[in-house]
């Protein structure tokens, strides 16, 4: 089964590479028009095979490798999706 | 108007990160029950407000910052959503 794996950092956490992201993008604006850009936010996303007879029982083992591995639940949410 | 911009390797190139989560959650399989998880790719998700009277127009400026600045479209590939 196919799971996909959102991290983002939570809302109230200084997201520095997303800052960095939409300074470079408004850097570029003189000549792009890109100052309108905001609010960049900055995420990984992980694509996986996992063995599973149902999806609820692959989301269930998707949630364990987030909460155990995959995402830092202290600073980062996470969203799964599994297909 | 809120854009998401997916970024992952192209198919052909060795993703060692991607390599290093499958060892890890692998290795974390004699307790767990992960040993299946296989063909981990890891990519990066950004999300942004964008000014634009369309759809089409937002659609077409986040892909010319992708080729300009998000992506390097030597060895990554992106998908553009606007909503």
């Amino acid at each position: 089964m196919k799971a996909k794996v959102h991290v983002f950092l939570k809302p109230g956490v200084l997201d520095v590479q997303g800052k960095a992201v939409e300074g470079a993008l408004n850097g570029l604006s003189t000549v792009q028009g890109w100052a309108s850009v905001s609010h960049v936010r900055v995420g990984k996303v992980l694509e996986f095979d996992v063995a599973a007879t149902t999806a609820d029982e692959a989301k269930a083992q998707v949630k364990d490798m987030c909460d155990k591995l995959l995402a830092n639940t202290v600073i980062e949410s996470y969203t799964v999706e599994v297909a």
